[in-house]
């Protein structure tokens, strides 16, 4: 166990630190930034302890904060006091919270996912962004989801934005990884119902029939889902849309399904 | 009808323009920026033109943006051409789309909200992230609400962040803005029903007793809504939470509602 002070902005750790805001850090480290005492509490909750906790000097003592210091230390882990300046430094913020910690990424293969062990799955394909990202975290916890399958390009599960918008679910979400062509020969080597709304040769997505384990897949925020994509579903649902817009946002597809699916499945 | 080119960044026409990016000069001039032919298109469809459309030089041709210029010049407003480098300035976008308007920003007194044209309304509480107020505007066209009521400090509905997430429903839904002491009174006064998820004294939110016009709240993307607000609901549903997380998204919980209440009352 260690803990040490830093006092110095050109510090080597806390510039490695701060190098996680970026993605090629994040990769190249395998690590990522979680900020506050509730996202790490959740963390702590959900069995997972930060590798490096970074507390601010002359913050407010708390309970929950004083318990995962002392799990950080016995777990081998390392604590670092320094100034709440010098913490805005590595959080990228003005006004950071008093504490933030670094967790080792998780793994983010196919190969990890246990469908078995969901009867939700989420899918997003493309997604670019983090906010969206994490709130269908945030929304696949709520829904009592295995996990989110990224397929494509889509925006960094474990940047400082999703990780915020998933209010922890990053910690209680399996997430995985995949180019389309990884995952439709996986998806179709056990059970699954893939779905995903449509606006073609498509049943109405109230009252559809979900079978479990049903993976609902939401696509790219400007393109919407490539037409193979939909083709290769096992159901197409549509949703009303009573205005001009022929579109939801793409977080919000995937939640309305999802509670949809939920009630379907005997959630 | 007037046409000209602006060559200079420190035109004062530029100038003005690019202050609309900021809260405190749209309030002072009662106009916003909207940006990309798609935008102004769904606006013009919806009876909105700008007063002012701008357009790069070197932009492609399209029949759409050519309409859109014929009507804005018919109507007595001004198109400007400039390069796509002031463009980017005035919007702030390293890649500009090759056109944005400025439009008059609309009433958003309660007055003017005709209650018994719709049977669905959306009402936000201290919403602070325009992403999630645009989104709004998006779920609301979606089913059909009559509008978006902002209670108590809400980020502007104005922005470009608001406005570019609405996907153009900021042409098509009424936005009112009112303090709580305001709303209740008005809302008291007609027909209504004021629901909104809470974890007290509440009902299942599938199946519960929903009555148009029917006003779906949702609070503070951080401490949720004030007690006293859901106090004064008429109903007060739950929706499951699987998972660690006690509430999703505000956005999100906003629209699983909207749409069952759409379906609840025949939508």
């Amino acid at each position: 166990m260690t803990r040490r002070q830093i006092t110095g902005f050109s510090n080597p750790t806390v510039k490695a630190l701060r190098a996680l805001r970026e993605k090629k850090h994040r990769k190249a480290a395998g690590k990522f930034l979680a900020e506050g005492l509730r996202l790490l509490t959740d963390a702590r909750e959900s069995g997972h302890l930060p590798e490096v906790l970074v507390m601010a000097e002359g913050r407010d003592p708390h309970p929950l904060l004083a318990a995962l210091e002392a799990d950080v230390l016995s777990a081998g882990g390392e604590v670092i006091e320094t100034s709440a300046e010098i913490l805005g430094k590595i959080t990228g913020k003005d006004n950071p919270q008093a504490v933030c910690g670094v967790f080792a990424e998780f793994d983010t293969s196919l190969a990890a996912l246990d469908r078995s062990r969901a009867k939700i799955w989420l899918v997003a394909q493309a997604l670019r962004d983090p906010g969206n990202l994490g709130t269908m975290l945030r929304t696949g916890d709520a829904v009592g989801a295995g996990g989110l399958i990224l397929l494509d390009d889509c925006a960094d599960p474990f940047s400082a934005e999703a990780v915020r918008a998933s209010m922890g679910a990053v910690f209680t979400q399996a997430i995985a990884l995949a180019r389309w062509d990884e995952f439709l020969p996986w998806l179709r080597s056990g059970d699954r119902q893939l779905v995903a709304a449509s606006l073609r040769d498509a049943v109405p997505y109230r009252g559809a029939p979900y079978a479990a384990p049903c993976f609902i897949m939401v696509g790219n925020e400007s393109r919407g889902l490539p037409e193979e994509y939909e083709a290769a579903c096992d159901l197409r649902v549509t949703m009303p849309m009573k205005g001009r817009a022929d579109s939801l946002n793409a977080a919000v597809a995937g939640a309305v399904l999802a509670y949809e699916v939920l009630d379907a499945l005997g959630g």
